[in-house]
């Protein structure tokens, strides 16, 4: 019983208005693997190239997280240059280099294909599948992250692969460009048909939306003394939810709303500090503290 | 023991994604007082012109709404045309004629100068500060919003109004524009100083934050099938949140967190229609419905 995740492992460099890093450990599958072994142990799949050396590979080393499925080819990892303007909600992209993401092909080690749980984060729709297709069993929960690249430009592949999959997490934005509305209501409407029969709205700085044919949950982000780097929110609360749910043994809507707490609690401290640092130097007790924080920041007595 | 508003009264030409309606009644202290007249008796002060007639008269009346303070004047009530475009969270006002409320000037009669809890709608800070200093004993709660051109045009004004009340009720982009800070918690800290202990921040279709020496509460908007008209949402959280405070025996932060889900709900029923005909039509049942749905989709079971 594993819970797998492919994506991307990265290099970025950001610039937000607390200040600029260079060559900073990211990638979807960076966040959400820091983030899902919290609470599970976690399998990569991913690319990197000759720049990812020891240093990166303790980071991972350090948690239950299983590395068979990272290949390593010769050449540059691929490396993201993005900005932030004060409001830090959106990132504009200044440069992206594919470098040996380019021509990835996900192909599972043999101990990778009956996972319990599966998280496709953001990379071409057709790979997504591709990865699915790769089991020999199906799993618990799939669920799959995309974007406006894929939601415009390989829109058929993209239904293909949501087909598939259980969970939908997708960002606000992105919700209203895949299914044209804008009510969030009207969106799950149109989600269910393409296959996912749970909807998770990420709406930045105001939290989730999780919907689910036995009822909808909203939760806010935590309230934060300062956001420092808005990079990986988004696949941290992934992980956060995707390892809960892979360590829970139920499936029922009470678990869903405990992942959801977990993925925002996560995913705040995410963006307290630069790339994967605050997820890196995270202690069980700030964890835990965080979290009934939040459950007090939401929490209305009984009548 | 009464609840007393001061605000405007007025017609408004609206025109949303989902058509047009033309002389609505509308402005603060229509919302405030149809939402807390649900809760507890309201007295209104306002002014209104010739074309106030039965029909108007008959709303009001429908409900413990005292109108000893309502003055008449001669020629037309006040006038504002707006829109909205497809995202619905900001009006464009296209006209704004003052008419008889140019020169309004609240003089409270006798059986209005001790109010338990009063309501400082958004108009000029010279009349809500003079509303304050016509009281002839100190109320429990006192409350004030305003807005973008009273923060920039009367701010010397604004802050000595501001330094006699409770609770700062005020949007998002004006608490921003008010303290110069963006972050929640930044922004109360530099309210704190200013008079009032209790900070509500309006969200639009996000919520409420509700800031406390106790603690804080964070209150996302109830999910809506169709949002028809965003005007009066704020006055209708207003008007739920302190008509709840009127009738409640305590001023704990667990009241005031209930206070702020009457007032996200009666304010969903507000936006469902034009004007007040939401709260003209709403039933008992249905706001307490929609209350419990509300708890239902924000909460999370005790571990």
């Amino acid at each position: 019983m594993s819970l797998l995740v492919v994506g991307s492992i990265a290099f970025d460099d950001l610039e937000t208005p607390s200040g600029r890093r260079v060559n900073v450990l990211g990638g979807s599958a960076s966040y959400f693997s820091l983030a899902a072994s919290r609470l599970h142990p976690v399998q990569v799949v991913a690319v990197v190239g000759d720049d990812f050396g020891p240093e990166q590979y303790r980071v991972f080393q350090n948690r239950p997280i299983d590395l068979e499925g990272l290949i390593r080819k010769p050449g540059l990892s691929f490396h993201w240059k993005g900005e932030y303007g004060q409001d830090l909600n959106e990132a504009t992209t200044l440069e992206t280099h594919l470098n040996v993401f380019a021509d990835f092909h996900p192909d599972l080690p043999e101990s990778y294909r009956q996972p319990s749980c599966v998280f496709l984060g953001n990379i071409d729709p057709a790979l997504q599948l591709d990865v699915v297709r790769q089991m020999t069993a199906r799993p618990r929960w799939i669920a799959l992250d995309t974007m406006n690249f894929w939601i415009n430009g390989a829109r058929e592949a993209l239904l293909k692969a949501i087909k598939e999959v259980d969970i939908l997490l997708i960002n606000e934005t992105e919700a209203r460009s895949l299914t044209g509305e804008r009510n969030l209501l009207d969106i799950y409407r149109k989600i269910l048909p393409l296959g996912p029969r749970i909807l998770v709205v990420k709406r930045g700085e105001y939290g989730v939306a999780l919907f689910t044919p036995q009822g909808h949950f909203l939760v806010p982000a935590f309230l934060l003394e300062q956001v420092v780097d808005p990079t990986g929110a988004g696949d941290t609360f992934a992980g956060g939810f995707m390892g809960f749910l892979a360590s829970a043994p139920d499936t029922d809507l009470e678990t869903l709303k405990r992942a959801a707490l977990m993925g925002t609690v996560l995913a705040s401290f995410t963006v307290e500090q630069f790339g994967t640092t605050g997820l890196e130097t995270l202690s069980n007790n700030a964890l835990h503290g965080r979290l009934a924080a939040l459950r007090e920041l939401i929490h209305v007595a009984a009548r």
